[in-house]
């Protein structure tokens, strides 16, 4: 539409299998990926690695080069969480010069229609791709993920996410035709007869504000989605996680430029300190699409004030699991403690309530009383951090100071089952490494569990019982929203009941995970990420309501025949 | 998804062929009804108009059957522009009662799934229908529509556009199975295999906001929208036009409880005077749609505050036509004059602003000066509104009170071409008709013609040059919006310098249009309706944006195999 009838640029012949393939997965939801998530030299050559960390290192020291227009330098806003001196420096400039030169393309972006603006966000991905081990390289000392969690959240997984986002933006904007000949009869007379035209149209410039800690996996989506369906997209990076979007935006720029664009469609906005960038163009009338990775506070901020943009915003949560027996206890214990661990629970997917009734629970290992559960728990956790070099390749390194204060606030307000420790990472000496906080409650501390404490902090909730676990889950996760939820319990009336409550207060949930498949792991092309039915999350990152409502249809009609 | 596994209500399997011949033309957008637009005895037989028509009048003087809680009753607020007395007399709740009733059967209509509902909401059009003469009397007498017209757009069209809606809900909804098997290659050992279950999920409440000129052609598409997705809907009537939603609602709640299902998932809400249902309404945190229709203060007020909803506005815009040169100059002007003088200029869609140079345009009678353009659709105009018998079947009659205002101080702002004419209805002595106002204006105006004079009030506006019109046209459909524009050209340049000029502006137009089709006219399966891509409206009516945000999907995942 809009797109269809004119001769695409010969980039979208070149994807156009990956499109139609991407396109079969969108519609089936069963197992896809497009880009290899193994880090091995089997895959990705042998020089792969060397070669993406030495462009990653390269970087440091120096001015990004980026191409953009700069009419001001930055001060540095980047310091690794492991302790890596990073210090590049971006060019900077203001909401009126970004946004001047992003509305410059944004005419022959639109006209070049549907299938070459797809050849040419496939071709970034492509080229992305061919750079995943500088990318993930400039992930995780950015953001603290340990290399292969950063290879592939950050690289593959990420990729995956913006071809899911492409290809929904393709089945939105070929749903119409181009053009379609109208023909109503009129009685005895000629019937009528009418040529009709429907032309995709871009909403305006679209702002990406990224997170710092997945800066790629959370951005792309929305990026790829609004540059896709006609919008120039403004990037602006969170202060402590610039890099991996300056080299996302490097590349999507140099392919821009080869295809014959404007490579100001995509412009990197880092943000000074004290500046309010992002909240500048945020509310300016040329912003008609917001995407926003982060705090409650300022999503509801911009939900609030950016008031003439569709705005996305994935906030905070309270991720829940409800436990009410297994068939598997250790299998159960494992699974939690690997979730609780990874990043060292520093994902908006990591659960942090942990709901058990107090009574206990009945198992495969008879059964269980609440502290038996929370030892095993705990167990579990120390078992997979007990060898530092192993532990920190699941923990990797606190992102920032906030953390760490809450992580220390967080010791005083329960039990503690299992201190959290301080590791050190044996090839980063500047390495902030803690392992998980395991605390103890009961329904009545409903003032700490009852909100987000970001970070490798859970909470074993003591219940009444499941039916008390559940009335709890509704309220929490009503109020105060969720990413994810699971249950264990071998009932499956429990099952059911626990789903129906999800359905309730509309949250995704997993069941029974004993094995190789975590709740805050969400797999692109089948799982969906956040609902936009809970106060976590306005959308879901990938669905077609994220992207329906980035472009509109504009129709000319005449007489024909 | 949600709703495919079990077994539809019947009702589906009724009307599937409907819906599948709908799904064909919104895919095709090529010519399609499903409800035959002619009134006549040959389609809808003998008897039919007689019927609805009595069953109309039946209603008069009565308290209205809706079969709802009515706590309070209500004084009447509506009185025919026609001069009848309708007296009716509504059911009157408040908002808790409102909203509790609408909340109690939410989780078994999610529930009953995707093809229940759809084949409910069929059946509802189906009802409405069979009533179509006692809805369209309905329409007529509360709006001031022509007979004809209330019949078509306040009937069948409405009714097409709410088949279209559907069709587009079942789209978006089923575009994801209802269950997947996943399975992941895990290196030597088995494969990760879980099997996933994809739910429908509603948003909440929706609420629907009705307008004075168009209660049902408005109000469907969002309603049925609404419902299909599983949201309980209440339908918040204009004060002046009560009773075509009435008998929506009545047939919806009588076809809801007839499949077992709870009438109050469609529920009426008129307003008392001052009482501000409305508002209190768009602002519970239990609605979470809004569809409104109407004026831009109102529009941009819910915009701002029913801030938890997701609110689909349509509200006031310029309408504006660009006369550049024409190759049927009598066509032009009979084809404009009929789109000023249709049901008085009281359309959404009805143009305003009529952009000629001043030198004149060249034309198939040669070239014409401004005034000869002037004279020739005043005449136009003359010509059809010199009858008043048959008049008033196209002007039918001023709605309210605010029309007549309007039009008497429009004719001290700008020179007058043609004169508004008081007619008398031969049938009605006490409807209130006026025919079109035409003035005569030039670019220095802009004060005048750069806002909406909803009712029948034109401007014929003297630029310097076609290119004067076009920047007109810019600045004025870019501030303030519009729903339709419109070209007359023989050039193929200026053809495509308008077209663009509407893509940059986002405005659907219509090009040379001097037959039988008119710029104030959409066809349902064809036509948007209203772009979201200008100040107008933020949505089309019936597209897929409009229908993926009303629902939303959350999953479950367990292991397998």
């Amino acid at each position: 539409m809009g797109g269809m009838t004119e001769t695409p640029h010969p980039l979208y012949a070149k994807h156009a299998d990956t499109l139609d393939r991407a396109l079969t997965a969108i519609a089936e939801r069963t197992y896809w990926s497009a880009y290899p998530e193994s880090p091995s030299p089997r895959v990705y050559g042998e020089t792969a690695a060397a070669e993406g960390e030495a462009a990653f290192r390269a970087y440091l020291g120096t001015v990004f080069p980026l191409g953009q227009p700069a009419p001001g330098g930055l001060g540095i806003t980047e310091s690794s969480p492991f302790g890596v001196d990073l210090d590049v420096t971006y060019p900077h400039a203001g909401a009126d010069d970004l946004l001047a030169a992003a509305a410059a393309g944004m005419s022959a972006w639109r006209d070049a229609g549907v299938r070459t603006r797809l050849g040419v966000c496939l071709e970034i991905l492509d080229r992305l791709h061919k750079h995943i081990f500088e990318l993930a390289n400039a992930v995780q000392f950015t953001t603290g993920q340990a290399f292969v969690m950063a290879f592939q959240a950050g690289g593959a997984h990420a990729l995956d996410r913006a071809l899911e986002a492409l290809a929904y933006s393709y089945a939105e904007m070929t749903r119409h035709p181009g053009t379609a000949d109208w023909e109503k009869p009129a009685g005895k007379g000629d019937p009528l007869r009418m040529t009709k035209t429907f032309h995709v149209v871009p909403r305006g410039v679209a702002l990406v504000i990224g997170c710092n800690t997945f800066p790629t996996w959370n951005s792309y989506p929305g990026l790829f989605a609004s540059l896709a369906t006609g919008n120039p997209v403004i990037v602006k990076p969170h202060p402590r996680a610039v890099l991996p979007l300056a080299i996302t935006v490097r590349y999507a720029r140099e392919v821009l430029a080869e295809a014959g664009f404007d490579p100001n469609l995509v412009q990197l906005a880092p943000e000074r300190p004290d500046e309010r960038l992002a909240s500048t163009l945020a509310t300016r009338p040329e912003v008609r699409i917001v995407d926003f990775t982060g705090s409650t506070e300022y999503g509801d901020w911009l939900e609030a004030n950016a008031r003439q943009a569709v705005v996305y915003t994935e906030k905070a949560g309270v991720n829940t699991v409800v436990v009410d027996s297994t068939d598997d206890f250790a299998g159960m214990c494992r699974n939690l403690a690997f979730s609780l661990t990874l990043y060292s629970g520093q994902m908006c997917t990591t659960p942090q309530n942990v709901l058990i009734p107090r009574g206990g629970i009945d198992s495969d290992q008879g059964h269980k009383s609440f502290d038996d559960v929370a030892a095993g728990i705990a167990g579990a956790v120390g078992k997979l951090t007990a060898d530092p070099a192993r532990a920190v390749e699941l923990t990797g390194a606190i992102v920032n100071d906030g953390v760490l204060e809450r992580l220390s606030a967080a010791r005083e307000v329960g039990e503690v089952v299992l201190d959290s420790q301080e590791l050190k990472h044996p090839a980063h000496a500047g390495a902030v490494v803690r392992t998980p906080l395991v605390l103890k409650l009961t329904t009545a501390d409903a003032d700490v569990y009852g909100r987000e404490w970001f970070g490798p902090i859970s909470f074993l909730v003591a219940t009444e019982s499941t039916q008390d676990s559940l009335a709890v889950f509704r309220r929490v996760v009503g109020e105060r929203g969720a990413l994810t939820a699971s249950v264990y319990s071998t009932d499956p009336a429990v099952l059911a009941e626990v789903e129906k409550a999800t359905l309730d207060v509309g949250v995704h949930l997993s069941c029974n995970l004993t094995g190789g498949v975590f709740v805050n792991q969400s797999a692109a092309f089948s799982d969906f990420h956040a609902s936009g039915a809970n106060p976590a999350a306005n959308a879901s990152l990938t669905d077609s309501a994220y992207v329906a409502s980035r472009f509109r249809i504009v129709q000319s009609r005449r007489h024909s025949g």
